[in-house]
């Protein structure tokens, strides 16, 4: 094995490793063998970690809009804001209490520093909501003891007197102006995977000790991973070495709040979630500060194409990227997981030949079992989840450009135009369009069948077609003769051509209409056409009824396809056979 | 813990979990244990895979172009195109061996399917290139031996025929047409990650078994999750798994293909990577089909950021993003970890207020320790990797909206301006600029120093100035008296002021200038002010040299502070005076 590759000029030497700052052994860990066989707990912070990561922050009618759109998904679980810091967000809080916005069942947070002054400031917020939760965090990670705080020594002590007295300061002002409501405590060690592990667990301990969890009081330890430092299994490493640590586990729910630094805050959420925690923290789309909070749209949509129920409606996932990008003015990428533009196309032509055939088989199997094609089990080459689920059609799956192959031009003609090709005919035809496409850009559905009509129908289109030769009515007669070369010629057919712009009847026979036709023209022409192939199927339904017909004729020494549509179906043969005459003329 | 969830209304239930499809007991991993030390093996399949999933692929001079940059970033292997399936990727390799544009070092592969005919022209393609690798595939997965292909029974046989039959071609064709090269060969089990795990290790054994790889013998086995179908674990397990029963481990790069239909591709490469693979394909910033290929410049990274050296170099990262949005024509989000626009910044007051810190905090221990600050250790809050090592700025670490705190707005002055605001004089303008904001949007530095000069510098802006007071001009001289009252005011100045649009000089005795002129306005005016706290700092170095003044002055019962800048360090000071009583009286 050859490695070709050279060091780089960066400075990587100046970064320590995660591991050499977080030393945990877990070779007896368990996450890897669990499974996700249940949704968590979500928790939207877009209203909070989200919007304070904005350019340009949400106006209340813009935070009202995200907070009717969250619980309107089905999260009752939504962080509103961050009201000691900020004016808006604490008249954000005071306006959904007062105006009743708050179902009954959705649970409402507001996140604090841990001073007392900030602390009853937030508490005041919540008066008269139901069921609100305090989120008290403090800085628990070695840089902020040491360099933002300067805390003499290792300054634990300091940092859990913080804590406890901030929780104390919660305690206090909740049970004062709180007191008939279900009032909740989430406490966060902030930032959890640079703290060393014994004393985030100290400190989560000492803090637990003194609220006093229990059935029925809402208690939430969440464990951030405000930058990401490590790969995602260190993540759940640490997760599951907390876990084991915790005391009140049956009354406390562990909650896990990454952000995606490194690409991998999906990741981090899953085996977390696998390390045994019950519930997890982030927005829609990923919003948030720097790369931003985790997905909730992912991680749900993860589980769902898992057969497993997200708890959360994401079917009309443009009305949630459309609500999304309108409050925090900032775009969902097109590759974006189950809601960018691009995620349920293909351009690819293998992969749009595989989806074809999927989808026909899907079709048939449906039929043969006789449930209704959406009820089938999905097993698509190429969607991960059907994009119906979501709200989406099926119009963008497959789109072309000049890499495309067959699979798309065919898909397309056939679900915007009903028309299903030869095999043969979408190999001619899939290369037509490629040599028109190779200049580059992508073709819609629209384009594919001007080039079509083009290709194929020269003469129908009056002005704007062209062809030698045009097909202008028809007569035909069945001849009952009695000799046998009559027999074998009994169609008559008078055909009114327009041939090089000269206006004329031609008779001919055949033993059909087809057969005449190609008579007429081999003997009146200097054409040399053999009929090789052709298919016809009908378009359509009822009074609207088409023919659509297919012809594969040798023409001199080429092969070529042409086609033809018309409610007649004779008619439809006939301009196929003109219509190949034509294109080889071209 | 009470979970308010309710069931979500989407059909979820028509679809299965990974786990039932491929079932692998790997209760004896050793992934979990390892971690990533080097860098792996790159190949850059932007020209291929990247390319063909675009909605306008590329112009031969855009292809041109990012070849020439995965060049230059140091990429050794680079997937051109597909050329046996489109005639502008056909020319375009041609065009980089003929113009010999291809280092001597550098490895182009093509990508063919197993057909003979394409094969051959394929494998012609590469003629004269020093270093080429012909990449075949075959679909593997049961969706496709049983749905696309239909074959009878498993099609096991009928699939590995393909295998087969396409790797002799390959062996054929290279030998005949490429035998002066150092010809290669990558085979793809395609969807590995949906075959069953004995038969993708079956079938691969078998290709291995007539290719025979050796030493010197360039071989690839490609395992791709062309679309992201389980947890990142799951993809780990199967790679760790397929690795124990693949023959010629020493002569063969394991490779691993990942996308991102979950969001979890780039955990999946690390984890693959982590269970023994030695390679990784993908694109730069992602791009590809749907959700597109796992993106290199994110494993690169991570591992840059763990100290590990990437052997690539995105010591330019913003002429990578140029030329990848002009290639690709799609955009990097603002968000994508170490490229987007905003994955460097903070608008959070708490974050801004660390990062503040740890900046000031480095810079400290970089001079004790005698060494460039660039070269110091990077241990700092919010900022995953030193923006400097990827040629970003710090312009735009800290940026300000109305949720931030005084941390950003600090951090603004003293970068842009040079000025050194006292901590309560932070906090007060922190407030103002907050007020200034709330309306909405991000406020930038040249912002922030309107609102500063606007609030602090009322006089000295001339016309657009406002204010009552305006210090003109001054003279000042030290009384050296006997008598012991003019020991204590041995200052005298001579103030010429402006108030309320009338000019005169005012004069007054004090202990030091300070305090003549507080004496001056206590005793021809109606404030009532007092001298709080003040300090001075000088901006600038050279002839340039500007002294800045803060002073807190109680005027009536209200604290407020006032700065004033001149290169005369008194006046400096005087008019900081000014500034606070005009501020007072605004």
């Amino acid at each position: 094995m050859a490695n070709l590759q050279k060091p780089s000029p960066m400075p990587f030497s100046k970064y320590k490793s995660f591991y050499d700052r977080i030393q945990l052994d877990m070779r007896d860990r368990t996450w890897p063998d669990q499974r996700l066989t249940k949704a968590p707990r979500w928790l939207s912070t877009d209203l909070r970690d989200g919007n304070q990561a904005l350019i340009d922050p949400m106006t209340p009618e813009r935070k009202r809009r995200m907070f009717d759109l969250l619980v309107k998904l089905g999260f009752k679980e939504i962080e509103v804001g961050f009201p000691a810091a900020s004016q808006p967000d604490f008249d954000f809080v005071r306006q959904i209490i007062e105006e009743d916005a708050i179902p009954d069942d959705v649970r409402i947070s507001v996140l604090t520093q841990a001073r007392e002054d900030l602390i009853e400031r937030t508490v005041e917020s919540l008066r008269g909501a139901q069921k609100p939760t305090v989120h008290l965090y403090n800085a628990t990670a070695p840089v902020f003891r040491k360099v933002v705080f300067g805390f003499e020594g290792d300054g634990f002590d300091q940092t859990r007197d913080i804590a406890l007295r901030g929780t104390q300061a919660v305690m206090k002002h909740a049970e004062s102006m709180l007191g008939d409501a279900e009032f909740g405590y989430q406490y966060s060690p902030e930032i959890f995977v640079d703290t060393e592990p014994e004393f985030a667990a100290d400190i989560v301990g000492s803090v637990l000790d003194m609220w006093q969890p229990a059935a029925g009081r809402e208690t939430v330890v969440n464990l951030p991973a405000t930058v990401e430092r490590g790969t995602p299994n260190a993540y759940a490493d640490q997760i599951e070495w907390f876990i084991r640590q915790m005391p009140y586990r049956e009354d406390v729910a562990v909650s896990l709040h990454p952000h995606n630094d490194r690409g991998t805050g999906v990741a981090a959420a899953e085996l977390g979630l696998m390390a045994g925690a019950d519930r997890v923290e982030g927005c829609l789309f990923g919003n948030g500060e720097r790369t931003g909070n985790l997905d909730l749209v992912t991680v749900a949509m993860n589980l769902y194409s898992q057969g497993v129920d997200p708890e959360l409606d994401f079917s009309d996932i443009d009305e949630v990227i459309h609500t999304v990008e309108d409050c925090n003015q900032i775009g969902v990428h097109e590759r974006h997981p189950y809601g960018g533009d691009l995620v349920f196309t293909s351009f690819s032509g293998s992969h749009q030949d595989a989806i074809n055939k999927a989808f026909a088989d899907r079709e048939i199997k449906a039929h043969q079992a006789g449930v209704p094609v959406d009820r089938m089990e999905w097993d698509m080459p190429y969607l991960p989840v059907d994009p119906k689920d979501l709200g989406r059609s099926y119009e963008a799956v497959i789109r072309v450009n000049s890499q495309s192959g067959k699979g798309g031009v065919t898909y397309l003609i056939k679900s915007e135009h009903g028309l299903d090709m030869p095999r043969r005919m979408q190999v001619e035809f899939s290369k037509v369009v490629q040599a028109r496409t190779e200049t580059g850009g992508e073709v819609n559905a629209k384009e594919i069948w001007r080039i079509f009509a083009d290709e194929y129908l020269p003469a129908e289109e009056d002005e704007t077609g062209w062809g030698r030769f045009e097909l202008l009515s028809l007569r035909t007669e069945s001849v009952h003769a009695e000799d046998e070369d009559a027999g074998r010629l009994s169609e008559r057919i008078e055909a009114f051509l327009r041939v090089d712009g000269q206006e004329r009847v031609y008779e001919g026979r055949g033993n059909g209409p087809v057969d005449a036709l190609v008579t007429i023209l081999n003997d009146h022409f200097d054409v040399d056409i053999r009929l090789q192939d052709y298919s016809e199927h009908a378009v359509g339904t009822g009074a609207d009824t088409k023919a659509a017909a297919y012809v594969e004729l040798a023409v001199g020494d080429r092969v070529l396809w042409g086609a033809g549509l018309h409610p007649n179906i004779t008619k439809a043969t006939l301009k196929a056979i003109i219509s190949a005459v034509n294109r080889a003329a071209r």
